[in-house]
C-alpha cells in the first residue's frame, strides 16, 4: 500500500488541524459524468458495481476529471440485501425494486448474514484494484447503508416518499424488525470491516431514510445499530455517518464516537455545531441544486459555507447527491473553490 | 350565521384558556374512511372538489363519525394554479400532472390572477353549504397552498421528492420566479379572504415543500410570500402556518403574526417551543404512520405528546395527512384520546 499523498480527509477527521479543508461529492461518481453515462449505457447497474475493472473506472472518473479530495467506492448500498439473500433490481431512472419484500417470520427466515469475503468479495476485489490505481493520490472512502435505511427498502420492497410500510412493519412486529436490524447490523460489520482490510482508508454509513422518523422511533430503530457498527469498525478506520434529516439527535450520533457527521443543507452550520458540539468533524451541506446556479454565483456562496463551518473540523461536501443535469465545470468550481479558500 | 357551540381551537388560537385541547387530523376527510371511498369511487376528484354537494358530505364525515372538534373544508391546494389558467390533471393514486409546466416569461404570460367570486365560487358556494350543514357544531377550516409550494407544482408539473426543476427554475431565472409567486401570493390572498368572508372561521396555509429548502432559500422564496397572505388575513380571522420539515424559521414564521404554526413529528414539542417562542399556538405532531399501532400504545403515546406540549397553546393533529390504511377506530382512539386528557 503506497503512502498516501493527500491525506487531509483522514487527518481532518483524527481532529488534526490541516492547511485547508477537503472535499468531496456524494454521487461523485455518477450521471453528471459523461465518462460514466457511456458505461451506462453498454453495461447493466449491477454489471458496473460486481465488475472490479467498471467499479475501479468509475471511482476514479471523479478523482480525474473533478480533482476531489477522496474517491468513493462505486457501488450501492443495497448489495447488503441481495447478499443476504434477497432478489434486488435497479432499473435505471426507475428506482431499485425488491419483488419479494420481507414481511413476516418466514420471509425473515429466508435471510443470512453473508461472508464479506464470500458473497461480497467483488466488493473487495474493487476496493484493491481501486487502491492499486489510484496509487496514493488521495484516500477510498467505503461505504454500506444503515440498518434502518436497508429495512426500509427490504420491507417496502420499492422506493417511498414515508416507507409507511417499514414503520407498520416495525410498530406492529417490533420483535421482528429489531432481529432483521441486528442481522442487517451483523452484515454490515463484516463488510465495513472488511472494506477496511482491503484497503478503504474511511467508511461512510448513509441513513438516507433516518430523518423519516421522529426522534424517538430514531433512537428507537436506527441508533442502536449505528452505534454498534460505529464501535466495532472505528478502531480500524475512520468513519463518519450521516443520517439524513435527523438534525435533532446529531448529540446522540456524535456520542457514538463517529469521527465524522454528515448534514443536508437544511440546517445552518451554526445550529449544526452547536447541536452536534465540538468534538466531531461536520460534512456538508451545499445544496445539490444550487449547483444549477451560475459558477460566479456558486463560488460566493461555497466561500460563505465555509466561513460558515470556521475552516476547522470541516469536510466541504454537497448535503445530498449530486444531480445528473449539473454540468461538470459547475461541479469543479464547487471543487476548486474550496480547494483555494483560506480560513 | 350561527353561534358555535365548540369553539374551542378559535379560543385556543386567540390566546385564550380553554377547558382541554381541541384536535384535528389532516386530510381527516380521505381515504381511510369508508364512506369517502364510496363517493371517491362514483365520482372523479374534480367533481367532488367542484360539487358543493358532495364537498359537504365529505367535509362533514370526519365530524359525524370520528368527532373532531373541526371540521376542514374538502378541496386541493391545486385549485389555485387551476383557476390561474394551467391544466391540472389529479389521477387518483397517482399525484397531480400540469402537463404545461411554466418555465418561461412566455408560460407564465399565460396565467392570470383569478377573482375569487369568478373561477373559485364554487368553493365559496361550498363553504356556505357546509356552514349550514355544520350548524354551529364545530368551526370549519378553510385552507390554501403556500407560493412556494404551489411554483413547486406549477414549474415541476408533477409531484417529486426534490422538486429540482421548481428550484433550477428560481435559481436560473429569479426574477420570473418572483413574479410567478407574487401572482400566486395575490391570487391566494383574495381566495383565503373570500373564504373567511364566506363563512370559514380560520384558515391554514400549507407549504408542503418548504422543508426541501434551505433556511437561506426558504427566506427568499416562501416566507415573504407567506408573511403577505398572513398580514392580509389574519384580521378577518386566524391563521395557521404548515411549513413540513422548516423547524429552522419557526421563529420567522412566529414573527409573520401568524396564530399557530404546524408542527411535524420530526421535532420534539420542547424544542419546537423552544424555537418558535411562547407567543404561538403550536399544531401537531403525531406521526401518522403510528396510528397503525395498537390502540392502547395510541392512547399512551397520545397522552406523552400531550402532556409534552403541556396542556396550553396547542391544538393536537397529526404531523402530516392521515395514511388510508388507518382502521377508523383507531383514528377515533386518538381524537378521543385528546378529548378525555387532562393537563
Amino acid at each position: 500500500m503506497s503512502t498516501l499523498q493527500n491525506d487531509l480527509i483522514l487527518r481532518t477527521l483524527r481532529g488534526e488541524p490541516t492547511e485547508r479543508t477537503p472535499v468531496w461529492m456524494m454521487r461523485q461518481a455518477g450521471r453528471y459524468l459523461p465518462d460514466y453515462v457511456k458505461l451506462r449505457n453498454q453495461y447493466s447497474f449491477f454489471e458496473r458495481v460486481q465488475t472490479p475493472e467498471l467499479a475501479t473506472a468509475i471511482t476514479l472518473q471523479p478523482v480525474d476529471q473533478v480533482g476531489v479530495d477522496a474517491a468513493i467506492l462505486f457501488s450501492d448500498i443495497l448489495v447488503i440485501p441481495q447478499a443476504m439473500g434477497m432478489e434486488v433490481q435497479l432499473v435505471e431512472s426507475q428506482g431499485p425494486l425488491l419483488p419479494q419484500p420481507i414481511r413476516s417470520e418466514k420471509d425473515l427466515d429466508r435471510l443470512h448474514v453473508p461472508d464479506a469475503d464470500g458473497e461480497l468479495g467483488y466488493v473487495l476485489d474493487a476496493i484493491r484494484m481501486i487502491k492499486g490505481e489510484l496509487n496514493g493520490r488521495v484516500p477510498l472512502i467505503g461505504f454500506a447503508g444503515a440498518p434502518w435505511t436497508l429495512l426500509c427498502y427490504m420491507v417496502q420492497g420499492k422506493g417511498s416518499k414515508t416507507f409507511d410500510e417499514a414503520k407498520i412493519f416495525c410498530y406492529t412486529q417490533p420483535a421482528l424488525a429489531h432481529r432483521l436490524l441486528q442481522m442487517i447490523t451483523d452484515a454490515t460489520i463484516g463488510y465495513l470491516r472488511a472494506q477496511a482490510l482491503s484497503g478503504a482508508d474511511l467508511v461512510q454509513i448513509f441513513d438516507s431514510w433516518g430523518g423519516l422518523l421522529g426522534p424517538d422511533d430514531f433512537h428507537t430503530w436506527s441508533l442502536p445499530y449505528i452505534r454498534q457498527i460505529v464501535a466495532a469498525v472505528k478502531d480500524i478506520c475512520p468513519v463518519i455517518v450521516f443520517a439524513k434529516g435527523a438534525w435533532h439527535s446529531l448529540d446522540a450520533m456524535a456520542a457514538t464516537g463517529a469521527h465524522g457527521l454528515g448534514i443536508d443543507w437544511c440546517i445552518s452550520p451554526a445550529m449544526a455545531r452547536g447541536l452536534a458540539g465540538d468534538k466531531v468533524v461536520l460534512q456538508g451541506n451545499y445544496d445539490p441544486a444550487h449547483l444549477l446556479n451560475p459558477i460566479p454565483v456558486i463560488q460566493k456562496e461555497v466561500r460563505a459555507m465555509l466561513a460558515a463551518f470556521g475552516g476547522r473540523a470541516h469536510i466541504a461536501n454537497l448535503g445530498h447527491g449530486i444531480l445528473p443535469n449539473v454540468p461538470v465545470d459547475h461541479a469543479k468550481a464547487f471543487v476548486e473553490t474550496v480547494q483555494s479558500w483560506k480560513a
